[in-house]
């Protein structure tokens, strides 16, 4: 087996996916000066480009750095690769005679590692292949939460908490549409953002429940008769009963990328499609609707330290279960890593097989959302509040004794 | 003179319009136990609607806490009082023997201080009546900057710093829609989110310059061409040559407030329709949009320590300028508190005259703009660096040694 091991980062940024890589590469360095470490650009791509970096030759401080920044600093990549990829991705391996492969990436990516690693035994190939989970929509299987997560949804409960206050200030609609194609999870931490008794999210809907049009509104009109005002968090991954999303009722054409997914993020049009909707069926003036984006899964400067943290070990034990003596007595080619809650709060981390995890989806437990489909329960602020880190910050609002009115009503403009 | 102060906000919130909130409280109560200050709900309507709270009765402690909330917590409005509206205000000042009025807002706030002013000086009505500086659009004539711009600024700041981070891992075009009807300051801040050479935004449009689709699609062109990607910033105010928004040539309808202003925000459709573009025409096929919302104004967490400190002060000051030495001599009725530069980095505050700000609108001075209108010069950089405050997050990266090839290009799929 050789000292030369290759890691690569795969599907959508976080703000801790480089926390994973530095974990890899100071872990490996750690096993002795005859360890190299390469990287591959742009994940399995860089692989077939043969495109490396010799990640022996960064500086501990440079990688702490990279650590700290958002999005993944060896590239990413939508590849999802194919029998023919496979074959070029061992010439390549061979070629620089690689023995470890370890893929930091969600549930396609661990796929990948699954496919990658099936070809090389078939092809006898002495690969060793970790996947490393990776993933704001926390939707891998066998993982109690994914790292990337709990900063993202550290951002959308800072973006909920001061968009309520907003909506308060200016009272109105609000819905804000937040990334999650079948999981919740991420919508779901809005809640988090509540304080106050009044507060919003008043309402959150989850791509795990069917999404009716009818019911949203009677919803919408019933908190805004209760409170003036109404603060929503919607998934993009809504859809109707027969499954279709609710975002392809607008747009005629959807743009799918290689794995055959529909192209939910990067358009406003669902938020704005449920505001027109709030705006022509309610007679309500003021709605405005938000789509988060790209800024809550690489914001720089928002970020859960839990998460920095489990990110870092991740990558590291990755290496140790690779690298390390189990792995000498030989044991599975590969496996993936995985993240398991053992105390309220504390985590273990386990090699699963890779089959469990591979192309497989989360989505959010029964137990966490609401009868009426329309919230969270108390188990899922159980689930996410240890996850959101130290020092969030929190919101005040003034206690307002009344001062009597002397004249009445006044003017009703 | 009455010892009864009236505080009110209006506009659009800021994370530091409660610290300006929270100076004239403090500072008030240090006046005297015979002051009484109260706070107006929802700006010049919870004074029609007499609406009051009693601000001597909130603590210190909750005063504070709230300064570091961000959004108006006694409300907003967007109402701009006409001449029976201004009536009412009266009448419900007299009642309650108001002699100070303090509004903390934009320049359709300072109009309407300066109508309240002249009508009660009309009326014969004793009162004493102070704008204070508000807006994360840094549109007020008079000021080097405004209280809440600062933030808004970091906070577009640290998006785009990831944007880039997020584009340069998954290439593409990313176009990002940032608040500003007028000024393009809020967009511009965009630039300061480069460290290395090649860092986005990599064009910045700003509603001081005409926008020409054909210029905007062969920037990009020429930036994709040169990058393998390119990170855009527009600001939402974007028009044509006959002042038309970008916008409008999209939604036929057009919703428009109280002041006459188009409704900008709330709505994805620029981003969408600019993204749009650039597949259709540039044959480009990854393109985001994101439209920064209301997340860029109230997003919980974000703030400039500077700008904090500055609100504060121009809080404390209005009350100082209308309860001081100066006050009891005579002096004007009524005056808009400013914020000017004098060092680097340091402020004054003055009282300038409401007439040279209510109402009027300043725009990026022309040093600030580069000569191809997408981007802006050092002159911006050196403007906007002191006030997005301290600990502002860096980015690193990978140095990146190259790995020599062994099989050539390899497979290019």
């Amino acid at each position: 087996m050789s000292h030369r091991l290759l890691v690569a980062q795969g599907g959508g940024p976080t703000a801790v996916i480089n926390q994973s890589l530095a974990g890899v590469v100071l872990e490996a360095r750690r096993h002795g000066a005859d360890i190299q470490v390469y990287g591959a650009r742009h994940g399995v791509r860089g692989i077939v480009d043969e495109d490396f970096v010799d990640l022996t030759q960064e500086t501990v401080a440079n990688l702490e750095g990279v650590a700290a920044t958002p999005a993944a600093a060896l590239g990413s990549t939508r590849d999802k690769p194919d029998l023919a990829y496979c074959q070029s991705i061992f010439k390549v391996l061979a070629a620089h005679r690689i023995g470890h492969f370890f893929y930091i990436g969600g549930n396609d990516s661990a796929d990948t590692v699954r496919i990658v690693a099936e070809q090389a035994a078939a092809a006898g190939y002495p690969l060793r292949a970790m996947h490393i989970p990776k993933t704001i929509d926390n939707d891998l299987v066998g993982n109690d939460h994914t790292p990337g997560f709990p900063s993202a949804a550290r951002f959308v409960v800072q973006a909920y908490a001061g968009a309520n206050l907003d909506n308060a200030a200016l009272p109105g609609v609000y819905v804000g549409v937040v990334m999650g194609r079948h999981a919740g999870f991420l919508t779901a931490a809005a809640a988090l953002a509540r304080k106050f008794p009044d507060d919003g999210p008043h309402l959150v809907y989850l791509p795990e429940r069917v999404f009716e049009l009818p019911r949203f509104l009677a919803d919408v009109k019933a908190v805004y008769e209760r409170h003036g005002r109404c603060v929503v968090a919607v998934s993009e991954g809504i859809h109707d009963a027969g499954g279709q999303p609710i975002v392809t009722q607008l747009a005629p054409t959807v743009e799918k990328d290689a794995h055959g997914n529909v192209q939910l993020s990067g358009t406003g049009a669902l938020a704005d499609l449920l505001c027109e909707q709030i705006k022509a069926q309610l007679k309500i003036k003021r709605v405005r609707g938000d789509t988060f984006g790209y800024l809550q899964r690489s914001f720089l400067g928002c970020v859960s330290d839990v998460d920095q943290r489990e990110a870092r070990e991740v990558g590291e034990r990755a290496v140790q279960f690779a690298l390390g003596p189990g792995a000498a007595a030989g044991g599975t080619s590969h496996g993936s890593v995985a993240l398991r809650r053992v105390g309220d709060y504390a985590t273990d981390i386990v090699l699963q097989p890779i089959a469990a995890v591979a192309g497989k989806t989360r989505v959010m437990e029964d137990h966490l959302i609401n009868g009426a489909g329309n919230d969270v329960t108390p188990a899922f602020h159980a689930y996410l509040r240890p996850l959101l880190g130290g020092t969030l910050p929190e919101t005040h609002r003034l206690r307002a004794t009344p001062v009597a009115k002397l004249l009445g009503a006044g003017r009703k403009t």
